[in-house]
């Protein structure tokens, strides 16, 4: 071994990276920024940073006077509207942890979650209110609050307690505890297509990091020029990073509340001179068939960001060709807590002509620092970024989990990365296509197909609503793919003409062996298809 | 005392922020992007960000065979051009220190400089190394290293040594070692106007938050999409982040070299497709002025980012309105390591009437999350950001320095905060306005009057090329403002008209008292005005 000198410590302060500091920023330097919040007591209500940040204060100093202390996990179980947007930073600021649950989850997982988390209180939205209490009737009425000024809920529900009411008779300075920016701040846990959920457990640091790189210019680029909504419900992984960001770049907020129809949301659009929205696909494409039908866009929205499920490349050129709207496809996870990739320019593909730029966006993006992506083979070794070959997904970076809450299974941790489960090809620019999940991909001859790939394809045939690939076992090849199909209505499909169809687009090999019609795929919390329920479904 | 729980740690991965992360990740997935250097051997070079890994992994073995360990400061005395931005990464991989020197700082300060830093090793470039060796004649030529491939003057300094030679036999990969990220990485001694040079070390976290936040919409909004030219000098406050932040974002680099005229800019510009360029008001007048004369702006130039000192109106207005490229006012200084205020968009000020919005141009922008601003008066007291109340600048942010390198003085530090020495005001929506340094404001009558207001509206006057302004003592007043002018050629000024041209401009009781004629005003190393020489000059 060398001899080595000591280490030299930069002489710089050493401010935390926290939560509360971007509220605090934003009310101090954006104080008359608007925050717009639909619910159901007061409509569509707003206000601004300023007065954001002294009813966040109103409300840290209730939590503590409610018992919530250091590393207490506290429930949200709620749309994105601006009593969530005050939990988001009251909670944290006493060093305790928002644990956002996802309301579609179900009951057997909602019991298991709160359970898991040892939730000390739980702010419920009044129309979950029946389901949360449906699901953990054990739960003392007396630790949830129902996230209103309306007390007419409360006669019901003896002892529970009324967001407004909690806020009344407090002082509005932050009951803010000296955090340390490794500190926990929130928990999300995975609506997993497989077992039981597990809990992504997140620190200040990953937090503020990850809105550092939402506001980047090469990524979702939120300044205090946007007005920015998201549709991304904050439930789910802190609405991809988006509110802290907004906070963070002193953007103009809008949160849509419960109802996510177009027809909600594009009047909303409209009045509040939306830039930005950030969501799934799913509520993408009711989007653009309205804007088709009413034949025009929001006024000002220029950009669409859209993750969680690839988005048909008739989605996005719909967007981007018919009205004039951006697409920005992205991708992450749970476990990475924000923006893991992102479909923005980068200089290799500048030079690119129109129609490849488009084929591109179909990728999930390309990676961003701080998100260090790999693939490798069922040996664990590395696979090159040739566009070409397929590997496991693998990320390591300071937003990504190193574990899970309360849980011992490490297997998805190997040597600093993380495994995501994903199967996917990077081209030597960083951009990444997810071919599948680990677990859906389709082993034929030794070779792999991607589900993914032929359900794309099968979403572009005209009479086909919905589509899903799984491996069902073959004597020859080990396995091969089976296509399972959702008919348009008022469509007919004939099996051979879509085989023919979906095969004429593909690999040789990668045609399906048949077809099968269903009235509807099997679905998680998360809007992902259930391929185990397929498999249990079609596999004798 | 209430009882607390323990700390929980959120379970996130444990990965630093460190500066040579950067380079591997531009190498990796940004590998083709282009960087182009000017060099005295080479002309007009270039590579792209694996080639730069490559060639910064050889120099990093190189260090290390040269007896650089960890901790150790290895000056640069060079301009901006592409073996700099190797040095930039290489030697913060081994854990050592950037100290980055000012080649114009003068031979006393200079000597001072490298004794006080205890340099290991100085890379020179070919044109500085005769300064350099005057300046510190016992430094041992064999731990200078000449930054050229040429061979010319090694026979004129025995035992130097050549940089490209040094790179020869060395591996490629980088000799990394596991880097804490609050560990120095760069060392940059202010050329302050009076006293000697301090110190200010930086760390890697520093250095890549400074990074981050330059990449933001908000800030620089250095993306992948952007062709990025650092005027701004390397050996300057790391160039205001913009290099770390442009192999961040997998930005085209495009570095100048010794030549920064505007004959030579502009081709540059032009033929590299810049986008973007970042640098002091002084380089950007030549350049006005020669677009003025050709009538055409470099071809994709879209914004210039400009701090360092306060543009005069009729510099924006012209890059603005006759040239159609954006001005991007900052500030920022030595010790705050990168941005600690920009002229972005800002939700508060987009309602504001065209000749309102380029007002405002002329503060310094607003505050970004990471800088927070206060202000206070002399008693240490808060004074209100109701743009109209003075107060001394404090600031405080995760890319502050905390205390100077080997130097105990503290009287800068209060309560975790830093003072700048700057006297200014700040509006509601956090823009800021420089009026003075603190040691030049003018005490008139219980008040104060801002020196640089009154320099700003004698340079409106067409016949002033500069002007200066001290306090000379007054009986009755205390000070009273004295105006030195430095005529523009073939214009004769009267000095009661200029008087009264600026008078007219200004508060009545801001008018100086007198005006005294000038060649020139004395300046340090940064291009500041030495007030202390003025002062030795004129008050008597």
């Amino acid at each position: 071994m060398t001899k080595t000198n000591p280490i030299v410590h930069g002489l710089m302060m050493d401010v935390p990276l926290t939560i509360p500091s971007l509220l605090t920023f934003a009310a101090r330097y954006h104080s008359e920024t608007e925050i717009v919040s639909c619910t159901s007591d007061l409509g569509r209500f707003r206000y601004n940073y300023a007065k954001a940040q002294r009813r966040a204060g109103r409300l840290s100093n209730a939590l503590r006077r409610l018992g919530i202390k250091r590393g207490d996990r506290v429930g949200t179980f709620a749309f994105n509207d601006h009593r969530h947007f005050e939990l988001y930073f009251a909670i944290p600021a006493l060093g305790a942890i928002v644990h956002t649950i996802n309301p579609r989850i179900g009951a057997e997982a909602l019991s298991y979650i709160v359970k898991h988390a040892d939730d000390k209180l739980i702010f419920v939205d009044p129309s979950l209110l029946a389901t949360l209490h449906g699901a953990i009737p054990d739960f003392p009425l007396e630790r949830l609050v129902i996230l209103t000024g309306d007390r007419t809920l409360a006669g019901q529900y003896p002892g529970i307690l009324i967001y407004e009411d909690l806020l009344l008779n407090e002082s509005e300075d932050f009951a803010l505890v000296d955090i340390e920016e490794r500190e926990a701040s929130g928990l999300c846990y995975t609506s997993g297509t497989t077992g039981m959920p597990k809990g992504a457990l997140y620190s200040h640091r990953s937090t503020v990091l990850v809105a550092m790189a939402a506001c980047a210019a090469g990524a979702m680029a939120i300044s205090g020029a946007e007005t920015v909504l998201p549709v991304v419900p904050m439930f789910h992984v802190n609405a991809w990073g988006v509110v802290h960001a907004s906070a963070m770049a002193g953007a103009k907020l809008v949160l849509p509340g419960a109802n996510l129809s177009a027809s909600a949301l594009t009047p909303l659009m409209d009045d509040e001179a939306v830039t930005i929205s950030v969501g799934v696909p799913t509520v993408w494409r009711d989007l653009l068939i309205h804007l088709d039908e009413t034949g025009r866009k929001p006024r000002v929205l220029s950009r669409l960001v859209m993750g969680g499920s690839n988005p048909p490349s008739e989605m996005i050129d719909g967007f981007e060709l018919r009205h004039g709207i951006s697409i920005l496809h992205g991708w992450g996870m749970t476990e990475i807590g924000g923006t893991g990739s992102i479909g923005t320019a980068h200089h290799g593909s500048s030079q690119l002509a129109d129609a490849d730029k488009r084929k591109l966006k179909l990728k999930q993006g390309h990676a961003l620092w701080g998100s260090d992506l790999r693939l490798i083979d069922d040996a664990g070794k590395e696979v090159p970024a040739d566009n070409t070959s397929s590997g496991h997904l693998m990320i390591r970076g300071p937003w990504v989990v190193g574990g899970y809450f309360g849980n011992d299974d490490n297997s998805s941790f190997e040597n600093g990365w993380f495994r995501t489960g994903d199967v996917a090809r990077i081209d030597a620019d960083g951009f990444l296509e997810i071919t599948d999940r680990a677990k859906d991909v389709i082993k034929s001859g030794g070779e792999w197909i991607s589900s993914l790939a032929i359900e794309a394809v099968a979403r572009e045939h005209p009479a086909v609503a919905d589509a899903a690939v799984i491996g069902i076992p073959d004597p020859k090849w080990q396995e091969r793919p089976l296509l399972i199909v959702v008919p348009r209505e008022r469509h007919t499909v004939v099996q051979d003409e879509l085989l023919d169809f979906v095969g004429a687009r593909l690999p040789k090999w990668w045609r399906p062996e048949g077809v099968v019609f269903s009235d509807t795929l099997p679905r998680n919390a998360n809007g992902k298809v259930l391929k185990t329920a397929l498999r249990d479904q079609y596999v004798i």
